[in-house]
């Protein structure tokens, strides 16, 4: 019986006309595999900062439906000249925008979510052995309104298509070779995984991994869709493999480490332990849409009856919770607030963890005989992380790298620039 | 009673956010008098031309559906735009493309006629007090396939939009004032009509004054729809109203007289006088996608027995035809083929001039005493048109002019260079 792929390229993919005759190649070859193929495309290159542009250029706050109205424009134009690309190359191929596919989402706009995908066209279509093209980041509510999925969108239609029409694979194209033990940048014996689990995945996405987005594998997760991520420029190269823990083999504890340079750390001191403290201060942050990562309270200290409440965020928002925190410390009856943004949290990710104990001291002992001190731990069931000074990152990294057995024998293809220390 | 006014808007009125910020006033404008309106806009500016250049370097002969879906992008840009900037102004505003609505055509595409339209969301937002903002241009099949109309596609869709709601009018903003008697350009006594019936219209369109497409005034003349031909520039001139004749008061046998400069006359002589001649000539033409204005065969010839075929063609076509014909000598066992494109047409139009003897022959006196010679003539219920030579249009057209009582005393707003003679 013949596969149904899912193929989706992202704007840097069909930026030009030359890069979508490149696309057509690609999909032609997985067509000729003897497979069905669905294709799904974000819009060109630029497009969307230029419509966006405009927008700006009418109002100072443009209303979210037409904003949804305008942006889905930019697949249009895409899935049309890959259709048309296609065609050239001999294949019939057929173009469908969210509407006309019946690609249902909730009645929000700017970042609704899929509620379900109608599959009657899809499934006509390859019957009739078409290559269809989707058109991805957008859908369509109930009433007909035009919508957007938000970030991740255009992964997250090619997913939830995968999971509409049971297809054997997802393959997320991008521009690289697929998700790595570390950041190659950093740690030039990276090696790519050649598996990985969708739960992996989202706490390496988390910690710095930006592959895919999270949203995207949590689609996967749930319609245990098996994903792929791989290279548009190195096609004989299978990239990774994510899926469900139980279909892996797991011959490692720890998948892969990573590194979050972006963080700063927040001590709120002396705060009275009285019950309602946290949420008053956690629940202001969110109202100012200020993302808190790590959190840790320590014991109430008996003479004084107060804690010390840390977390750390993205040292872009810094500012501004700084003021938000000067603004509560009357409210809070705190003491001094800390400040320290020369922090990295150094993560190890591994569904192998589970149940084998002696991992997170293996963490702690590596980076003490690096003479590298630990601020703060976290823990998940399949993540430690450990929030240390900045100028240790790297080292911290290399270590954990290789102590954990991730050192593949070749140097891996470095794109990109170092992140800054 | 509230009105409903359809207004409709081109690629050039839309260009830039700047005019759509225009655009976005003189909507309001009429908001403002009270009445329900409902907007219709083309692509902006270039688009088009952008999209179909993309679509050429993929594509030498690009499917037309794919076209189809391409081109339909264009007006989902400027409908969003416009309702942003109608919003911006403190307005409630609501754009919807074809497929929202259910603008049905039949299933032909890059030439699409519309079958219906679906009523039920635009008299919804009308009641809810808002302004719509629809994309022409497009339609969609009943099973959801994505059209286009075609040439004068926008004007179409405005006009269908118009019968469907029943609207009290429905207003081309363009960037002329109006219809004229005559061309400006050549007669600078031209008047601008303030009302024309469908009949009249559809006649001048033919003879070369192109203000509207003829498809959307044979629209507007099939529902009854009250056309309005106005200045995107000049609001406070209400333009040219375009009306069906029996709801004209007609008080002069002429209404507008217009020259076409870019025909060529061709004469086939010698014809032998047996049937199905001229149906094998002008079906080889057809074939060939040659359009053919006058036709005139002479009475045959008693010692010969043959004719002489003449008609007219666009100047472009003449290679084509020369050498269609050229191929076609033998088969017709024709004698010579004169060709001549030295020539123009005159043409005066009027639905007063029925049952009103001796236009005609005004018109044939009035070049007399001009010294032109009548070199081919023919007739409509509405229209007398004679070929005359290509420098006698000019005097020819203004002399007409004058007879038939159409002159201004203004001077007319003159844009654009003259017609070459």
């Amino acid at each position: 019986m013949r596969k149904v792929i899912v193929q989706k390229f992202g704007g840097t993919s069909v930026a030009d006309t030359e890069k979508i005759k490149n696309v057509a190649k690609t999909v032609i070859r997985e067509k000729n595999n003897g497979n069905d193929v669905v294709v799904v495309v974000s819009a060109m290159g630029h497009t969307t900062d230029y419509l966006v542009k405009m927008a700006k250029d009418l109002s100072t706050n443009p209303s979210s439906r037409e904003m949804d109205m305008l942006l889905s424009t930019g697949e249009g134009v895409s899935i049309a000249l890959l259709a048309m690309a296609i065609q050239a190359q001999g294949y019939d191929a057929v173009s469908f925008n969210a509407m006309q596919i019946g690609i249902i989402t909730e009645n929000v706009h700017s970042k609704a979510r899929i509620v379900n995908i109608k599959t009657e066209k899809l499934k006509k279509n390859l019957q009739e052995g078409k290559i269809i093209v989707v058109a991805g980041f957008q859908g369509v509510t109930e009433d007909g309104e035009i919508t957007t999925l938000g970030r991740g969108g255009s992964d997250t239609s090619a997913v939830a298509l995968a999971a509409a029409l049971n297809a054997d694979r997802c393959d997320i194209y991008t521009d690289v070779e697929g998700v790595y033990t570390t950041d190659p940048r950093i740690v030039p014996k990276a090696t790519r995984l050649d598996e990985i689990s969708y739960e992996e995945m989202l706490e390496l996405a988390h910690a710095g991994a930006n592959v895919l987005h999270p949203r995207s594998v949590e689609t996967a997760k749930q319609f245990n869709v098996p994903l792929r991520v791989r290279s548009s420029f190195k096609l004989d190269n299978l990239g990774t493999l994510i899926l469900g823990v139980d279909k892996m083999e797991i011959y490692k504890p720890v998948t892969g480490v990573a590194a979050d340079l972006s963080q700063a750390r927040i001590v709120v001191c002396d705060v009275p332990d009285v019950p309602g403290q946290a949420a008053k201060l956690f629940g202001k942050l969110a109202q100012e849409h200020i993302s808190v990562d790590m959190i840790i309270q320590s014991y109430a200290r008996k003479i004084s009856n107060t804690n010390d409440i840390a977390f750390t965020i993205d040292s872009a928002d810094l500012d501004k919770t700084i003021k938000t925190l000067e603004e509560m410390k009357k409210d809070l009856q705190c003491g001094d607030i800390q400040i320290n943004d020369n922090i990295a949290k150094v993560s190890i990710v591994g569904a192998g963890m589970i149940d084998r104990p002696g991992i997170a001291s293996a963490m702690f002992e590596t980076l003490a005989d690096l003479g590298v001190n630990i601020r703060m731990i976290s823990t998940s069931e399949i993540k430690i992380s450990c929030l240390v000074d900045k100028e240790d990152a790297h080292k911290a990294l290399q270590a954990l790298h290789k102590v954990f057995e991730l050192e593949g024998s070749e140097i891996a293809d470095v794109k990109g620039d170092l992140p800054n220390v």
